[in-house]
Formats: structure tokens, C-alpha cells, sequence
């Protein structure tokens, strides 16, 4: 029997319209999970899912939950022991504020001519209906050409990704034997640049944490108290102040312990990526990198844990003056993970760093609200492995093995709640607008990402 | 002729209690100079002193300004080289809310029985219809007894006090000659105790301001830039945190200059007042002092300036996780000089001291909102001396020349437009409640203040 691939690469080129236009009529609903008044357009775009999943050849329903609901699709693929591959993806999309400044309105998806030839721009359009179809489309090609995926598939699309998935660990938790699978596929992450295709092999984890401290029982005036009473913004700025060392290295007591260094391999991929940390800043108006010494830009992105203090308040502030000096301060304080650090003694080490800081009469509260490990997908894994020949055959160019300096957090649910591993996927591109106006999808990465998966269906069958 | 002050005292004894409902009359007056709503009652507030003048020899009338008016009143006195004193109070007064935590209703005087006796518990108790009563008292005495005073004296009670006097720079500018004299007499500050007065000779001046510091042109997301982007918050906390050194000396350039060191004579005077450092911040929840070490409490509050950082914020300040490196973040940062300290050079040297920390692709804006020096008053000016001598001999021990921390911006106006000295003699106690709910004033501070500003009036005459 002749592989059925080149007919279903062919059949993806053929149909390359249709699968622009099914793109752009899933982009036509307002999915915005965030808002309320949206609820019904939620379930639009799930029943949407579902009926697509049906017509190849796919059990599929739309599955309640405590919020927006859950498609759920099932292929039995040929059978035996071909591998069982899980798809997970999500309907939901950000709100689309500011409207004022969309080209075009964000829910009637424009086709428009760029450098890279024609993109959609619509909310959504690559996070994450875009790079959903890509996988769906595949699928299809599958089905059409040859009867049916090579593997066996399970689909997983949620509606809450952009409100932070609170149903979803609840639904995997209460579905495990339907979700099991061989390794998790995920289309959310980016591309090196739009002719060099990338498998993400590692996220940071974080700890998000709240420090509160207190100092005098009430609010005093400064110049009755002023040179005798603690000042609770000055101390907090002063602990604050400390966080990093002249070399930028992180001050928290233990941070540092399981921090992996870079592989040779690692590092010579990487530095061969030619990162231009200087146009990279320049874009955002600055110029001096920060972060620890002696450490490459891509490092210091992937590979090395931070501290950023992400909001700051205390006193007065309002317009003009007022001579407070505050009971109390606070500060919102995350710290990205890398794979090795462990989230509990990293919360731990913050609350040891205030309180190492901290005089006698002052009190400081740590609220912690997130504790996500560092995740790492080893590069040598099957799943990797056949990603990269897939993705390298479509491209004619090797994949590159990129870290992420964020967290996918379904990464961590699926791992810990399913047992499975993910093997990072996508086809997004820096400049593509995520969450921000005139989000946009290149029609040659919803093109290529189709024929790449239609390829890693094939290599992960092998 | 017999001196007339044995019969003044003794008037002033016999009508104690018609002093007493008087205050009480007006203190029924809701004169809020922060609510427009109260307007009128400012109004009222300021006839009512008109009418008390008036009754006791003045001429006097209600002056409008852009905002509340004010009240001028003249008597001329004895003629001759009487010297011509200048007496400043305020009608108007804080807001009275929290109105939950007043035990009787702001604007409904009750008179109740404490440990010194009977006080009035209403807003403006002492601040400051209770501290201008007195000397009302003390003219009215003297008028009743002595047909006048031994003075020529000016009145001028404002509107304004407590939002800032926006008006009073430009009556004062407006009505120079009018309001010539050789020194102004102001009743707002507090006693050492209630059996011992006190003479405030120095004040602290002030410089506010605001500091802006900008980083990356738009916020951005901590997992794609945490590790190369500057953090905004993390350098504003590097740059405050350093405001101080480990022995609590302020790094601001030149910040120091001018600073005198206290005289022995203080030294000796401000150490025999045995100030209860422990029980004072014991009051508000402290036990460690701050400030330079190897200074006395009350040369830190009096004598020596500081660097308090009013209010901070910056990010996001929300409920919950919000993983952003902000683009701005901003702090009030106020300075209390001392006498000596020029406040446009500790302005300029705050400015530097943002500046020599500030990274390359960084920009601060530091906005100054007021610049006030502080203020000193000879202790052997004849004022003072006769000052010390009526306080004296009506409490029976010495009065004590104190400092205070906090400024009185009407000294400096006094002092910049009119070329005033101003002699600070007041009968607040520490316990008055100044700005706060159930603000009281001792009867005895009432009367015996009243006595006093009638002794002071012949001692000055002398």
C-alpha cells in the first residue's frame, strides 16, 4: 500500500480555502469567556467543535462544567497498538478592548494582504481557534484521504483557558479513564520566525505571591512622627530594594537549588538562533537587558528563574500631598520557575527573605496564590523526536528545541492530573497580537501548521 | 495707677463659665472649609468673631477672598509705643467623619468629666475655635477691666486653614499695610503637658514631592520578558530602599547642608524633659525607633530632618494575580527640613539622587508640589522672654522652649510676605484628638490659657 500522505498533503493543498473559511466562520463567534453576555456564544463555539469533529468520523459531545462547557472527540485510529494522542486546545478567546483601535471589527474576521502574503484578523485568530484548526484540519485530511487518523485520537477543547481554566482540573479529574492517553499535543506556543518551525521543550513555573507588611496600628502624620516612627513604605522598599544582587542574581534564601545549567547542546542550539536581545528591547523602548550577568538573552528568557514585583501600594496616592505615614504596604511579587526549582521552597524562601528583613515590631504576611513547577519535555523523548522530523520535512530546515518564559498551565494539570506529558506545537509568530488589537493568523502558518501536523500524525503512527 | 492684671485674672475667673458657653456657641457652628455644602456656615463661623470684636472695642469686618473670608479686626490700644501684636486663628475645621466613631454628635459641644476635669468634646474643640477663644478671652478681659488692652493689637482669623489657605498668600499680599505689626501671636500648637507650657521656637519646613520613574514604553508580560526587560517596580524599590543608610542618615546630595547641630542649652533642656521615647511609640504599636542613630528622640523630631515616602503604587494592585511588568510606577516622597536646610537645594539634591540611580533607558520626572524651610525663633527675642514670663507665672514653673516636627505654613507666610516673626504659644495636649473623631479641649487648657494670653498681653505691654 502507497502511504496516503502526499495524497493528504495534496488534499490540504486543494483545500486550502475551505479551511480558510472555516477558520474564519468559527472567528465569526464571540466566544469571550470572560464576559458573561458571551455564555451563549460560548456554547456556539463548542457545538461548533463538536459537529466539525463529527463529520470525520469523530464520537464527540459538548460536555457541561461548573462554567463554560468542554468538547470532548473520540477516534479509535486503526487500532492495535498505534500510539493514542490526545488534542488539547480551547474556544474561549480574550475580550476584544480596546475597539477603537482594531483595523477592522475583531469578530468579523478580515483577510488582508501583509509581508508574509494574506493573514485573518479577528480575535482569536491565532490564540487559539487558529492554531486549533490547523490540528482539526489535519484530521480531516486524514479522514478524507484515508479513512481516518493513524492513531488513535482523543480531543480536548475547553471554553476558560483565558480566564485561567477553573473548570478544567475538576473535568480531567472526573474523566481520567475517558482522557487517557499517550502524550498530549498542544497548539498554543510560537515558531522561531514564520520559516523556522519550533517544538517548545520547556516553561517556567511560577509562584505568585501577595507580601502584606504592617507596621504602626494606624496611619500617622509625619511631622508629629517623622525621625522616630517606622515608616512601613520605606521598609518595604527597603526589603524590596534587596531582591537582587549587583550581579543580578536573586537574594531569596535556597531560590537557586535544582536550577539546572544549559546543555552544551542546549546552549550551542541556541546561541546559533542568533537572538537579538537589542531589537527585542529596542521594540518595547528600552536597551540595557536586565537579569543575571553572564548569561545569554535566551538564557535568562528560558532557561533562568526571576523575581518581578508586579504591583506595588501603600500611603497615599492620590493628587497633590498628603504627610501619611502608613500603617501598612503591599506588594504583589511572582517569580518565574525554572524545571528543578521546587514552588513550595521558593514560597518559602519569599517569606524567609521578608522576614530575614523585618524589624521586630513590624509584622509581614506572604499570601502565596500560585505554586506551578517549571516544566521540561525531554528532547529525546519519541514524541519529540518525531515532531522534529515532521516539522523539519514541511520546512526543509531543522526544528528548533525553544524554551518558553512563560507557563501553559494545562501543561501542569494534564501532567498531574492525567500523568501525561505535552509536546508543544504552534505556529503563532512574535508579532501576531495576542490578546492585544488586530490579533492576527498567517494563512501560510495555518497552511503549513495543517500540513505539518498531517506529517506528525504520520511520523507519531510510525 | 494700680496694675490692672490682678482684676483681669479675676474677671476672667468669675466669667469662666459665660467663656465656656461661648466657645460652646461657636464650636455649634459647622464650619467645614472642605465641603461646600458648609459654605454658609463658614460665613456664620466668621461673623460670629466679627460680633466678638466688635463687642469689645474693636473695628472689625468680614473680608471676602476667592475663597471662605476672613475676619480683620483692629483696636488700637493705648496709643503711644504700645507695641502692635498681630493675632492669627482659624475658624473653619476638619471634616467630622467618621461620624460612627464620635460618643456625641461633632457639632452638639458636650461637656463630660476626664482625669483633668471637665472638657468639650466637638470638632474644632482645639483646633482652633478652643485655642482662639482663649485669647478672645484675654481681650475681652482686658477691654472690660482696663478699657482695652496694652497693646495695639490686629486680629486675623481665616476660613482656610484646613484645606491649605489657597487664599491667604494673596490677602496677606493684598492687605500688607493693613496687617503691619511687630509680631504675630499664634495659638495652634501644644503644651508639654497639662501643668506645663510651653513655647514652640523652632518648626519643620517641608519638601513634597512626587517621583515618576518610566521604564518600557507599555506594560508587558512577565513570562515572555521577565529576565531581559526592566521592571519598573524593582527599580523604583532599588532606588527608595537606598534613602537611607544603615545608621538612618538620609543619602540625598547635599541634603545635610546648613543643619545645625542642637545647642547645649537645648541639648540640656530637651534631655531634662525625660521624653518617654518607648511609651510614645508604645501608643501607635512601635517599640523600635528609626532615624539617625545616636540622636535623642526629640532632636530627631524637632531638630533633625527626615525622608518619609507617603505613598507608593505602581502595577497591579488588584485582588488576586496579575503577571505584568508595569511600564511606570510612582512615590510621594516628603522631606521635614530644619532650620538651615535650603528646601530648593533638598529638592535639587532629591531630583539627583533619582538621577544617579537611574538606569540609562530609564526616565524619572520628580514634581516638587511645596517647598517650605523650617522655621526658627530666637530664644532670647524680647517675645519669647516675655512669653516665658507670663507662662511662668501662671503655671508655676518654667515654660519650655520645644520644637515640632511638623510646619505651621502660615509662619512662613507671615514671615515671607509680611516680614512677621511669629511666637508660638499654645494649650493643645498630646490626647486632644486633633483631626480625629471626639477632638476635646480641657476647660482648664481653656481658662488657664486665657489667663496666660492675659498675662502675656501685659508682659508684652511691659
Amino acid at each position: 500500500m502507497t502511504h496516503p500522505l502526499p495524497a493528504i498533503l495534496a488534499h490540504l493543498d486543494e483545500t486550502a480555502p475551505a479551511a480558510r473559511d472555516r477558520l474564519i466562520d468559527w472567528l465569526r463567534i464571540p466566544s469571550i469567556s470572560a464576559q458573561p453576555a458571551h455564555a451563549g456564544d460560548c456554547g456556539r463555539a463548542a457545538d461548533w467543535v463538536r459537529e466539525q469533529l463529527q463529520g470525520m468520523g469523530f464520537t464527540a459531545s459538548v460536555r457541561p462544567t461548573a462554567g463554560h462547557p468542554v468538547v470532548v472527540g473520540h477516534h479509535p485510529g486503526p487500532g492495535g497498538n498505534a500510539p493514542h494522542l490526545l488534542f488539547y486546545g480551547h474556544y474561549d478567546v480574550q475580550p476584544a478592548d480596546p475597539l477603537e483601535l482594531w483595523t477592522s471589527p475583531p469578530f468579523e474576521p478580515a483577510v488582508v494582504e501583509g509581508p508574509h502574503g494574506p493573514r485573518v484578523v479577528a480575535r482569536g485568530a491565532v490564540d487559539d481557534k487558529g492554531q486549533c484548526a490547523m490540528w482539526l484540519d489535519a484530521l480531516r485530511a486524514w479522514h478524507a484521504v484515508a479513512g481516518g487518523p493513524p492513531c488513535r485520537i482523543t480531543v480536548l477543547i475547553e471554553g476558560e483557558e483565558e480566564v485561567g481554566s477553573p473548570s478544567l482540573d475538576a473535568f480531567l479529574a472526573a474523566n481520567r479513564e475517558e482522557l487517557k492517553a499517550d502524550i498530549a499535543v498542544i497548539s498554543d506556543t510560537g515558531m522561531w520566525d514564520i520559516d523556522t518551525p519550533a517544538i517548545t521543550t520547556s516553561l517556567r513555573g511560577m509562584v505568585y505571591s501577595q507580601i502584606d507588611v504592617r507596621a504602626a496600628g494606624r496611619d500617622l502624620h509625619s511631622g508629629m512622627y517623622g525621625g522616630s516612627a517606622r515608616n512601613v513604605i520605606n521598609l518595604l522598599t527597603q526589603i524590596l530594594g534587596e531582591l537582587h544582587d549587583e550581579n543580578g542574581r536573586i537574594r531569596i534564601p535556597g531560590f537557586y537549588d535544582g536550577v539546572k545549567e544549559l546543555t552544551n547542546a542546549q546552549r550551542v542550539e541556541w546561541d546559533a538562533l542568533g537572538f537579538d536581545e537589542k531589537a527585542y528591547l529596542g521594540d518595547i523602548g528600552l536597551s540595557i537587558p536586565v537579569g543575571e550577568k553572564g548569561r545569554s538573552a535566551l538564557e535568562r528568557l528560558w532557561a533562568r528563574p526571576t523575581a518581578d514585583i508586579n504591583g506595588i501600594w501603600g500611603g497615599y496616592t492620590g493628587e497633590g500631598s498628603k504627610t501619611v505615614i502608613a500603617a501598612e504596604a503591599h506588594a504583589k511579587l511572582s517569580c518565574r520557575l525554572v524545571p528543578g526549582q521546587d514552588p513550595q521552597k521558593v514560597a518559602e524562601g519569599i517569606r524567609q527573605f521578608v522576614q530575614d528583613r523585618l524589624p521586630a515590631d513590624c509584622t509581614a504576611e506572604v499570601q502565596v496564590f500560585s505554586t506551578t513547577p517549571g516544566i521540561e519535555v525531554p528532547a529525546d523523548s519519541r514524541w519529540v523526536q518525531a515532531a522534529r522530523r515532521a516539522l523539519s520535512a514541511e520546512y526543509g530546515k531543522p526544528a528548533i528545541l525553544m524554551g518558553c518564559g512563560g507557563s501553559i498551565p494545562v501543561v501542569e494539570s494534564l501532567k498531574r492530573l492525567l500523568g501525561l506529558d505535552s509536546l508543544l506545537v504552534g505556529f503563532g509568530l512574535n508579532d501576531d497580537q495576542v490578546h492585544s488589537p488586530n490579533e492576527k493568523f498567517e494563512l501560510r502558518c495555518l497552511h503549513q501548521g495543517a500540513r505539518s501536523h498531517a506529517r506528525l500524525l504520520a511520523e507519531m503512527a510510525g
